[in-house]
């Protein structure tokens, strides 16, 4: 047997913890498969450890800090300095990728972050191995399981935004300050490193609109029932009109969509390609287990060669202006006219209704429509419009809406 | 840019066809991610090439031609010869996994094999390196693509197994002789690879019990629709009873299980352990291109590091009588005490009844109930009795149920 791998683990957090019991748990079993065993020599907190002490007796060092700061520069030291580095931090390879990467390379060592997106759940392996010499189309799907579990629990009980998000706080599925989650942050960094990765291009998180859930009502939920829909936070990166859109937003689903049944703070993605029609792979997208586990597999990876290079291979335009299909809430006055004023604006900008529900309410009429595919150009000039005319009762909601029907 | 990687191909069929022309296609790929230009430099057919001469002019000996003889010699030959080997071939694994990897081994050498167990899904790779740190405690799915095509067509046409397999047989996704898929025989090669992997124990084919689709009946399905169930060919690898259980069967799935969505030819792969609770793979099971794509997948991880070794680590029993829960389908004379006596047989053997259809059909009965989960051994023992009473119309039929509810 060779000499153990030695481990220096930066942040003592929950999946600090977990990783550095499931390394006691389970080193006989990576040594048997990867011919060394496992160690953790040194863990760095905020008040214990220094860095340069643990940077200086380990092979490999593992960054569970979170956040840019001081983790991009330890990072940066542990590539230079010829360690592995295997992180979690979807923040960190997102906004500084290119030169992470860049310092791996010169390195001459790995840089691995299977656990930055998605979990466990094998997404950045089969991107970067599986499928690394198949020209990949699209990748996307459920990345972020907070908001997961909020859309499911509002969909399944009927309940506001509000009660939700304090619900998934008491169960530990959202943070005290939820707003990367929510608001889709999280979701657009971890799309930016599945686009990088899948188009081999160099992608930064200002390449990504995003969209979060925090304007999504009760009611969408319960008109989308009406209409057979699902609704998913989807994180969407695909080669479309010469270049690649990579894009967050909330979107509702028809039922048959492989990401459909996805329920509850699981992730799940997808990634197409002409050659293999489509792989779906989902299970757990967080938990300090699962986390821990996926850490694991990088240093198991690392033990046994090398990680793909990583150099943009090409330079691929953003494409902003895609062609979506909405769903789309009016609340408006309820008189005569006020369906035709409304196809009018969508008739005079190519904006093609795949169906309609109306319902009075009284005094007023709630008008909820599904759009065919248009441009999201024209689209956001419609609403702009109709959020102007005189019988409007409310400001116009609009919800993507993911058209094609499956098997 | 270092010497192209020389690629040996034995076979030329339809994989074959499509992996020549896929290496052809994505060379640059592989080269920008992977270091080196893979390049076809032989085919050994039927009718042209020479063996040795393709064995000593080449890096990576790609095997494409399937069953054992002459595989088996050929791989065997490469691999003590110093050649890393891919093969696409799930017999050759199963039966001679043991004298396989030993020669592997002793060569220094990689033998890869992701295109043998449901083609591009890439579940060799997810159990051998993302999870190779994890105690996996099962691994379980729908391993054939023809068989679940054959299932899904009955289900929702009513057509019998017969007229399906024909459609299947017109659609490429039958063979002419389909023994080996709708007996059961493919899977079982399939789920003894996955058990030697998740769980680093020597499994044979014999260690393997299985039954295939051949007996079900059109009439299963239709009352499979009234309980809300779904019919599917499943593998089983399981630790159960200190030790381990390899089994296929057709299986009725309650709705909401991840694995009741999958339709068509495709297959689809769920692996269990404490620290991920489940992950879910699926994908196309086949095709040309899709396996062509697993075995290029092969030979990227080939040119970036070293395969897991393959040592089995532990000896594990066969456990053979494990508890299902169970279908049942009875003919029966419609009189009185016909219901009692069937109730009687179960409950002397301790079986319990989750719920009965009955309907009459003049002077017969149907009698369709769902078990409760109980030792195989039990239920056998009481369908053997039911068989012999005398108001029984015909052989009662069983089939197993998943009986978990998820999420």
């Amino acid at each position: 047997m060779s000499d153990p791998v030695r481990i220096g683990v930066l942040g003592r957090g929950t999946v600090g913890g977990a990783f550095a019991q499931l390394v006691a748990e389970r080193a006989d079993a990576v040594a048997a498969v990867a011919g060394r065993r496992p160690e953790v020599v040194g863990v760095l907190s905020r008040s214990e450890g220094d860095f340069d002490e643990i940077l200086a007796g380990a092979d490999v060092v593992v960054e569970l800090i979170g956040g840019t700061d001081p983790a991009r520069d330890h990072v940066l030291r542990a590539l230079r300095a010829g360690k592995h580095v295997i992180t979690a931090n979807k923040q960190l390879v997102a906004q500084h990728g290119d030169e992470l990467f860049a310092a791996a390379r010169e390195g001459g060592v790995q840089l691995r972050f299977e656990a930055a997106v998605a979990g466990v759940v094998p997404v950045i392996r089969v991107i970067q191995e599986s499928l690394a010499g198949t020209a990949i189309t699209k990748v996307f799907g459920i990345v972020n399981g907070t908001t997961n579990f909020i859309l499911s629990e509002m969909a399944k009980t009927g309940a506001s935004y509000e009660a939700v998000l304090a619900r998934a706080q008491e169960l530990g599925y959202a943070e005290a300050d939820p707003t990367d989650d929510v608001g889709g942050a999280d979701a657009a960094a971890k799309m930016a490193i599945l686009a990088r990765l899948a188009f081999g291009t160099s992608v930064g998180l200002d390449d990504v609109p995003y969209e979060g859930i925090t304007d999504i009502q009760p009611d969408d939920l319960a008109y989308a029932k009406e209409l057979g829909l699902s609704l998913k936070l989807l994180g969407v990166a695909e080669m479309r009109d010469g270049g690649i859109s990579v894009r967050v937003f909330p979107c509702f689903l028809y039922p048959g969509h492989p990401l459909a049944p996805v329920e509850g703070p699981f992730n799940a993605v997808m990634v197409e390609a002409p050659a293999i029609t489509e792989i779906t792979m989902s299970g757990p997208g967080a938990g300090g287990t699962a986390t821990a586990t996926a850490v694991l597999g990088d240093l198991v990876s690392i033990l046994s060669g090398d990680a793909p290079v990583h150099e943009p291979t090409v330079r691929l335009p953003v494409v902003r202006d895609v062609a979506s299909s909405f769903y789309l809430h009016l609340e408006v006055a309820d008189r005569p006219g006020v369906l035709a004023a409304v196809a009018d604006v969508l008739g005079r900008n190519e904006i093609s209704v795949r169906s309609v529900v109306q319902r009075g309410t009284g005094q007023e009429a709630r008008l909820v429509m599904v759009m065919h595919e248009t441009p999201e150009s024209a689209f956001y000039a419609a609403l702009s419009e109709l959020g102007r005319l005189d019988f409007m009762r409310a400001t116009p909601r609009a919800i993507r809406v993911i058209e094609e029907e499956f098997l």
